[in-house]
Formats: structure tokens, C-alpha cells, sequence
């Protein structure tokens, strides 16, 4: 469900969120509208770098909710509730503090509460920085700012079209990537020390295949139970962990 | 929110659900009402050991939902959505292993999405079971349930109504009490072999001071950020792990 603050129904609320500079994480329009209003949006949108996302009037209705049904006029953008970072301004912060970059790369978590808790374990864990997927993921909405608890207006958030781009650019700058998954070594007999980039996959699905195969270690968490997987984010904790911990040790 | 399947409105439902031996988490009754219907659940409520919490009319009504406000008659229970076990029943899965107890205590976790989070840590992690007390803490609910990803049908989960006694039993039975909390020692310099119960606090306010005191150690995650803490579920997890790690250790 969504903060209704943060999502925008109809031609001029959405026009002007995007003349004002304002980060739009998704746009909806009613598949078939061609007027003179839809085309500025998708120019505007177009400026923006953002995706439309072309649905029928019915998947419209449902996001805006029975009683605003009316009001959407074929178009609806979801604002993001804080602005991105580029993905060099996180290697800026670990620049300047003169520390070996530590980057978590989020191949399409879609549960506000895990990106949240994520983001919250990222600050804490002292990584640099997040990087997050535009499609099928979800961004920086009120809910994910109030399960960081604080921790969004201090730690650098970057969205990227292209994961796979975007790690193949930071291997250029030194990074190693790990990713947690089955079958991979023990997380505890991998060397995590160094510049690095924690990936994890989504809810469901676990790390696309481009995603793994461009990864360098594959690290697997022990399981000693009858199920299948961690809950993203305390996978995404128990990972960085044992990352501080090599840190630690030297 | 609540799943309306396991919210009981009104007296009959219930009066039934107790009669029937059905697990109640929460039972709610109408401050002043004392007619021969009402006492008939509280006498039931007595004998399954359920504490009511007399509130108010309004509460009610907002517990309801505007909708069914009028079916509430003065009393609304919440239905277990799985059955508790005993702390007994726990340490015997132990000794059926033949490993020493590991045991999650859980002082107050609120929210349902955490709580299923740590139940399947628990799972994974191979402790034996959970415990959670009974007021001020979120239930075996079917949101629970569902977040705990299927953990919730194979990890034993005991409700006791005084935290602090049950571990001064476990105590008496040789487990060791570790619980996370600021100013405490690294968890990397602890040791945490052997019979363990681990406590996690309150998302809000971590753990309770009585709980707090009765711990043979508190351990601090390493933390580098600007935020206070970590969410509990990712603190539970990273703690849970570094006892996985030292007991693979031998």
C-alpha cells in the first residue's frame, strides 16, 4: 500500500512534479491515449530518463482506489520520497574516508520494508552506499524512508537501468562482487576484504542469472533448517557482517 | 492491519472459539460490561489462561473497523493463526539432536513482519525454538505466519507470561543468556558456545532492564553509522550467525 502523499494522480499533478525536477519512480498511463497533454508527459518523462509504463484503465482505477477512480485521467506517478545519488558519489564517500569502497547492489528488492531495513543495515555496517534497479524493484518511498529509520538522510541511495552495466564498470574500478546464494562456498571460508560489492537478489527469485554469472564469489550462508532462505534483509545483514568482521580482523 | 479470518467480533464467535480449545492471542472486552454473556468469557478466558484488556468502546470500534463496529457486542478476540508450544517441548528437540540448546527470547517484538523475519532465522540459523511473551508483543498471527516463509510449520514457538522467570529456569538448566544492547563487548570477543539463549529487544526500546540484567553477557554489534540500531530482525540475524560461526568452529 502507499502513502497517498506520495502518489500522484492526473495530468497536472504529474506535468508539474516532472517541470519541477521532482524524482518520479513510476509512471502509468492508460494504454490506447495519444492527446495532446499525454504526449508533453512522456516528453517530460522522456527528459527525466523515466519509463512509462503503458496499462489499461482498470489497472489505473485499482492503483488510485475506487474513490479516485475518476481522478487519474489515464496517467498516475509514484514520487520518490528522497532524491537519488549517482553511483560516484558513492565511491566519493569511500574516497574520503580514505576506505576500500563497500557497496550493496540490489538486483529487484520489491518489499519497501527490506529495502528499508537495508539501507538501515548499510549505514551501520559502514558501506557507502546502495544501488538499486529501476524496474521491477522498488524505490525510495515514504514507507522505505520510515523503516530506515534515519538512516536514508545519511546513506547514499543510486537507481541504475542496467545492473549488469553498472557492475561491469565498478570490476573496471577495482570492485569484486559476491552474491549470496545456494550452492556457493561458505561465507566464512571466502576472502570479503577489499573493494567490494554485496549483491542481493530478489524476495522471491533470488540473483537473476546475469547478475550471478558476473559475480565473483558465490557465498552461501549456512543452513542447518527445512527451508529454503533468509529473509532478504537479515541475508543482507549476515553478509555484511561477515564482511565487517574480515574488515576487523585486518 | 489484521487478517480478518483471525479476528473474532462479538460474543458468540468468541465464546465458541474458547470452547472449541482454540489458541487466543488477544481478547478484548468492553470496559463496565458485566452481563451474564461477557462473564461467561471472561470465566473462559480464565481457564484457558488468557489475560483480557478491558479498553474502551472506541477502541474497539477502531479495532473492528467502521464497518462492523456494530458487531463487536463489547468483546473481540484475536485467534492464533498456529498453536504455542512449551518451553519443554523445545529444549527436548534439543536433546533429540543431541546438540546443546540454542534458544531465540524475544522481549517485546511488535511488529509481525519481524517476528516471521526471526522465526525463519531461527530455522535456518538451527536454534530449537522461539520464545515470545505474551503482553506487549505480536502473536503467532497469520501475517507471522506468511512472513515466515513456511518456517513457522517446522520452529517450535513457546508464550510465556514472565520472560525473566523463564530464564532464570533455562538458567537452572545450564543455558548461558546473551542479549544485543549498547556499551556491551564486541560479539566477536564473546564467547558464545555452548547452551544459549539469545535476546533480542524491543524494536522501540530494546531490551526490557529486568531481562537487561539477568543476561550473562550483552553483545554490541560494531557499528559505523549515524543511525542508533539496526532493524531487530537483521540484529537478530547477524548475532544468531555469529553463534553459528563460533559453534562450526568447534
Amino acid at each position: 500500500m502507499r502513502d497517498e502523499e506520495f502518489t500522484l494522480l492526473g495530468r497536472n499533478p504529474v506535468t508539474e512534479a516532472f517541470r519541477a525536477g521532482k524524482t518520479i519512480d513510476r509512471l502509468f498511463v492508460q494504454d490506447g491515449l495519444h492527446d495532446g497533454p499525454i504526449s508533453t508527459i512522456l516528453r517530460e518523462a522522456k527528459k527525466a530518463g523515466v519509463k512509462p509504463e503503458f496499462v489499461k484503465k482498470s489497472r489505473l482505477d485499482e492503483i488510485a482506489g475506487n474513490e479516485n477512480a475518476a481522478s487519474h485521467q489515464g496517467v498516475i506517478a509514484y514520487l520518490a520520497a528522497y532524491h537519488y545519488s549517482e553511483v560516484d558519489e558513492i565511491l566519493e564517500v569511500a574516497k574520503e574516508k580514505g576506505e576500500d569502497p563497500f557497496i550493496f547492489i540490489l538486483d529487484g528488492i520489491e518489499d519497501p520494508h527490506n529495502l528499508g531495513a537495508i539501507i538501515r543495515t548499510a549505514n551501520l555496517a559502514g558501506a557507502h552506499g546502495v544501488i538499486i534497479r529501476e524496474r521491477r524493484a522498488v524505490g525510495l518511498t515514504s514507507t522505505v524512508a520510515k523503516t530506515s529509520a534515519g538512516a536514508l538522510a545519511y546513506t547514499k541511495v543510486a537507481k541504475v537501468t542496467n545492473i549488469t552495466k553498472t557492475i561491469d564498470e565498478l570490476k573496471d574500478k577495482g570492485l569484486w562482487f559476491v552474491c549470496a546464494d545456494m550452492g556457493g562456498e561458505s561465507m566464512y571460508k571466502l576472502n570479503l576484504k577489499g573493494p567490494i560489492g554485496l549483491v542481493i537478489g530478489n524476495e522471491g527469485e533470488g540473483v537473476s542469472r546475469l547478475v550471478h554469472d558476473r559475480c565473483d564469489m558465490i557465498a552461501s550462508i549456512p543452513m542447518h533448517g527445512s527451508i529454503d532462505s533468509l529473509n532478504a534483509s537479515v541475508a543482507c545483514g549476515v553478509l555484511a557482517y561477515e564482511i565487517v568482521r574480515q574488515r576487523l580482523n585486518g
